[in-house]
């Protein structure tokens, strides 16, 4: 049996068309409606037949479904969900794909009065954006965090897990407050990082942009792939999870001093201690899946 | 012809097990000696018959090489040039691979008065260590930067640049000092920056280990590739480069806490803009082969 047998989606790109790629690559029997704010995005959708209609509201896109996923930028949710108010039917699960939960879960609420709310966040993604730069793979093996309400039902919840198995994912329910900590550590401190450290290079007087790019293979060029991703999706991560990422960046910018000092120092020995113990997160991480454990990431073969 | 025929490879580790890999697929007419300082290298360095001889002792692998490559950590440069002196024949070249050049120069310079000191920097390597890891390809479209001392022989600079050329590498050639300043904000403070954030990740009290391993998709595991790099290299090279690496991690952290503070008063503004600008980086990167197009490096893929 099918998890749901209509899904809306709202926001068709990399996230958005990941999904609908995925459900049409898992779930074929499902009926997809969906709507992207720009008219390109909608256009593209409709040339690939991304979802059986693109509707040109997002109203029209919900008026008959069982989940309602919102793929758009976090600073955008709560106006998205006002919009498709309206329109929503009863007993609609609404959900989205967001990378912070406790700001979505308080707009979504606020706007969604009655409704079943109940936030998720693949935990997955490149740094591609648009509707062709989806793909039905992405969440296989990955984690989708749910962070139901209090109070949430029950059964829409187990629904709604349900639907992410069916696309490859690994469910884990959390406090959104709690994800958002977790988050900042593993991804929004990570890609805050790294677009310091890209602009920092670009704007270095001593060595141009160009030494820059053609010595990157020492390592800046990972940084830049993560720096590469959605501007809009990432300004309102930010934004929107604010103390958590001020609190783990605090805790980094200390541990850097710490380095730094070494490094001043010359303290050959704490430096040694401190680049061994933190392959064994690397270990764990491979272990479990999470990553590609070809050297490099198998980066060249093909 | 053969840019020099009698080779000698001290340290097979990535590096040096690479370099005879490479050796042997685009020169195989050339000799190839190695040593390595680890018994349990030099096992398996024969067993898996990386050279045509493997000696127990520097010494007695360089007494006919025309070119000596030293790919050992940084800091024992030094030591490894004063134990192969007194075997050095006459007009031989003698190289490296080291992360930092100043320094290298300098101590090579110091052991081996009115030798060819040449030092080199192939800008190529992966996360992985030991004389397995190795791959001979490592090299393709990598750029190899030479380091020649002021007055160097123009002839042995040319021998040098061709042998890399041969295995696949892009030659450049700068001053030791600039090198290093390239360096610094390419390839050692990314690796900096990696190691320290790795390290904020798993002392963490609130987000425990697990967690870090479960949802390090969202960026985090990209900087535990490059944190599982070779602790010994990576404290030599903050060692001997701390000068540029202190001046790099200088303007960093004046950006970062730009960022943290465009956070803090939630100024989207500022941090759409910064993040727009990364972008260019990694076009220039992508558009001049020095790293896989495919979204996410083509992880994943195989």
């Amino acid at each position: 049996m099918l998890p749901v047998s209509r899904l809306s989606i709202i926001g068709l790109g990399l996230l958005g068309s990941s999904v609908a790629r995925a459900v049409r690559a898992h779930m074929p029997g499902v009926t997809i409606t969906g709507h992207d704010a720009n008219p390109a995005h909608r256009e593209t959708a409709r040339a690939i037949q991304l979802c059986d209609d693109v509707t040109d509201t997002a109203g029209s896109a919900v008026i008959d479904a069982e989940l309602v996923i919102l793929c758009v930028p976090v600073g955008a949710m709560g106006d998205v969900a006002a919009e498709i108010a309206p329109d929503l039917p009863h007993g609609v699960i609404i959900s989205d794909v967001g990378s912070s939960k406790a700001s979505i879960l308080a707009a979504l609420e606020a706007a969604l009065p009655g409704h079943h709310v109940i936030p998720a966040h693949p935990v997955a993604g490149t740094e591609q954006s648009g509707p062709e730069a989806g793909f039905s793979s992405l969440f296989h093996n990955r984690w989708c965090i749910l962070t139901p309400p209090e109070g949430a039902d029950a059964g829409k919840v187990a629904q709604l897990s349900a639907f992410w198995e069916r696309l490859g994912a690994n469910i884990e329910i959390m406090d959104a407050t709690h994800h958002d900590l977790v988050l900042a550590i593993t991804s929004h401190l990570p890609h805050l990082i790294a677009y310091t450290i890209v602009g920092t290079a670009s704007d270095l007087e001593t060595v141009t942009q160009s030494e820059v790019i053609k010595y990157s293979a020492g390592g800046f060029r990972d940084f830049t792939r993560i720096a590469a991703s959605d501007p809009t999706m990432w300004r309102d991560v930010f934004l929107s999870n604010k103390d958590a990422v001020l609190e783990m960046l605090q805790r980094f910018t200390e541990d850097l001093t710490g380095l730094q000092k070494a490094i001043r120092l010359g303290d050959g020995e704490r430096l040694f201690e401190h680049f061994t113990r933190t392959r064994a997160i690397r270990r764990g991480i491979i272990e479990q899946g999470q990553d590609d454990a070809r050297p490099d990431f198998g980066r060249g073969e093909r």
